[in-house]
């Protein structure tokens, strides 16, 4: 089978690496790159060259970015030709219109490498939902702001200086909003509950990064027994569900509080199986050339994967409800005192804490927002 | 699809209730069970009404044990019907009889349910294998001595206290040797090694369970920040492989010290894709029923793997080298105080620590003994 790859930067490589070194009966036959990059005989700048050539039935997508991914990925399935991507932007802005435009033209789009890197994380929903309902899923899906918490805890150092160091590793982009805003983490968990839940996800929900993080918060929570992590997270109950990104002060004794540096941790609870998770690299050249591998494999091997978005759920924001701390010099309304300087807020849903965070962070710039475990 | 239960106990019920409920295309449409437990239309006590059902395509032996299992097994795949199973005693016994059965007639062998419950295991060592080669693999893959261990841990309570709580939730047996001496825990690491190496692994290698921890071991260990747990493993390397099964005194910050009760957390290491990690319920009637339904979906979509067991590999018992203490009153050669009561021997293979602690139960029967990890 002939495939190309449109973009050969870190994660192309590293899928061109594994196919030619690991995998038979896969040829990667050409390559996109930009017009100054063409550097051996499988590569052109023209997407024509690949759209028009009936040789290539599946396009990999690793470029990045909304656009001309966007456009590529849409002309490839209208073409007939299968997609894979890691491109979780992109899935998370146009995924209903990519499902709509492979259903037209019986076009497969997959899609594991856009969530959790190596992680067998959107094949793992798609089994279990062969059985089972996904009651609810969540997890730590972004390794940046894993690492950053992580050192801080190990190292007992600041938000800034660990930041710094994570750029100098590659762990961390130069602007390092979309970790640290939780925007990566929104992304992914957008995929996820559209997949968890077979329904097109609201585009709308809670997202709080952990921007204004600092020791002292992870000193305040160590002392109650806690480590903090960003979570991405699902519900579904009754023909309703809830989505929400929030840094959650999990118990210490949890799997979640031991995963290390810039690993991720992704779980699901199903009707039957119970609770299952899945920890791996959620990132890097070979991880996530990996995850695209296996997705090509699959498809050559005939998995047809159909995303079916027609589910009818409601969304209800009062199904992630719990307590959350604000660290502020703001008043909270309906606070009451957690610890000097930080307030405890009541039973409030996640779409209740943001508008209090909101509130909290236009009085005082560094707050800090954590929802507790039901349990603590 | 017709498939036909042996065996109609915890897991036959999980089955049939999962399948009856949950699946669609697949019908139990008979039911092997002992004479006097006949209760409905479905169910004979007669292996050869199923045996010469042309209509029955798959058979999903549950009833455990090796006798009249195996011979259920073989006839079924020598009658050219697809088997899946749960049963890792006889799996273990005869894996590699099986597979050249099934070669033989074309019919296909499934055994995800034998290791790990619920757990995708086997399937994501089968799906790693097809781009990595496994590195090594390591896992805590038995819920009773979990439950033992995390009990004794968070209660402060002493073995056979903790055991007996055990049975009577009826997470262990009446007879827990199976269990406490690593028998399960043998059967599963062998299976695992036969599909991780893709050859078929050696009897005979060194199990040890952990029938003689007390508190007192509990205790000593997490003063140097570490925590049992009983773990079955396995490497591979440059052609040569190692296995074994012992308790392991674990860093208390890795996951596999967080797992709780009865769970189960199964690691491998692929070349490209890292560390995964997977994590579960590793037994119980709807997990374990889950596994085996997932088997059944898989053969009615087409999977149809193939064990191969044809590997060169040389079984080189160096490859797990460590350093192990000894919890003892008996005199152990080569070793060190590691602390009141207990030595430290440095650098020895696992069947080399095994002979040793064999000869220190000689003369003191209430001995223990635990790896170290390598970086302690």
């Amino acid at each position: 089978m002939k495939i190309a790859l449109l973009g050969h930067g870190t994660v192309g490589r590293g899928v061109d690496q594994i196919i030619t070194q690991r995998v038979d009966g896969v040829e990667v036959a050409r390559i996109l790159e930009l017009p100054d990059r063409l550097t051996e005989p499988r590569m052109t700048s023209n997407f024509e060259d690949i759209l028009r050539d009936p040789e290539i039935e599946l396009v990999v997508e690793c470029m990045g970015g909304l656009e001309p991914a966007h456009t590529y990925i849409v002309d490839a399935l209208a073409a007939g030709k299968s997609v894979v991507t890691s491109n979780k932007a992109v899935v998370a802005a146009h995924f209903d219109e990519f499902v709509s435009q492979a259903k037209a033209t019986g076009a497969t789009f997959l899609i594991e490498a856009t969530c959790g890197g190596g992680v067998p994380w959107i094949a793992s929903i798609e089994k279990a939902r062969r059985i089972d309902q996904i009651e609810s899923f969540s997890g730590i899906m972004n390794g940046t702001t894993n690492f950053i918490i992580d050192a801080m805890v190990k190292q007992g150092a600041d938000f800034g200086d660990v930041l710094k160091q994570a750029q100098e590793l590659g762990y961390a982009e130069r602007d390092p909003s979309a970790d640290i805003d939780g925007i990566d983490v929104r992304n992914k968990t957008y995929i996820a509950a559209c997949v968890a839940f077979g329904c097109a996800c609201v585009e709308d929900f809670p997202v709080t990064g952990l921007r204004t993080i600092t020791k002292a918060d992870i000193d305040l929570f160590a002392q109650k027994g806690l480590t903090v992590k960003l979570l991405g997270r699902g519900v579904q109950e009754d023909g309703r569900y809830a989505v929400s990104v929030e840094p959650v002060a999990l118990s210490s004794d949890t799997l979640e509080a031991h995963v290390p540096t810039n690993f991720n941790l992704l779980s699901l609870v199903g009707t039957t199986v119970g609770e299952l998770k899945f920890y791996g690299q959620g990132a890097g050249m070979l991880p996530t050339g990996n995850a695209i591998v296996q997705d090509v494999i699959d498809y050559s091997q005939g998995r047809r994967p159909v995303y079916d978005f027609s589910g009818e759920l409601t969304y209800d924001e009062d199904l992630l409800k719990g307590d959350y701390v604000l660290r502020t010099t703001a008043e909270v309304e309906g606070s009451e005192p957690y610890a000097p300087g930080a307030v405890l807020v009541h039973d409030v849903n996640a779409a209740q804490a943001r508008a209090l965070f909101q509130k909290a962070l236009n009085e005082d710039a560094s707050s800090f927002m954590a929802a507790l475990p039901k349990e603590a």
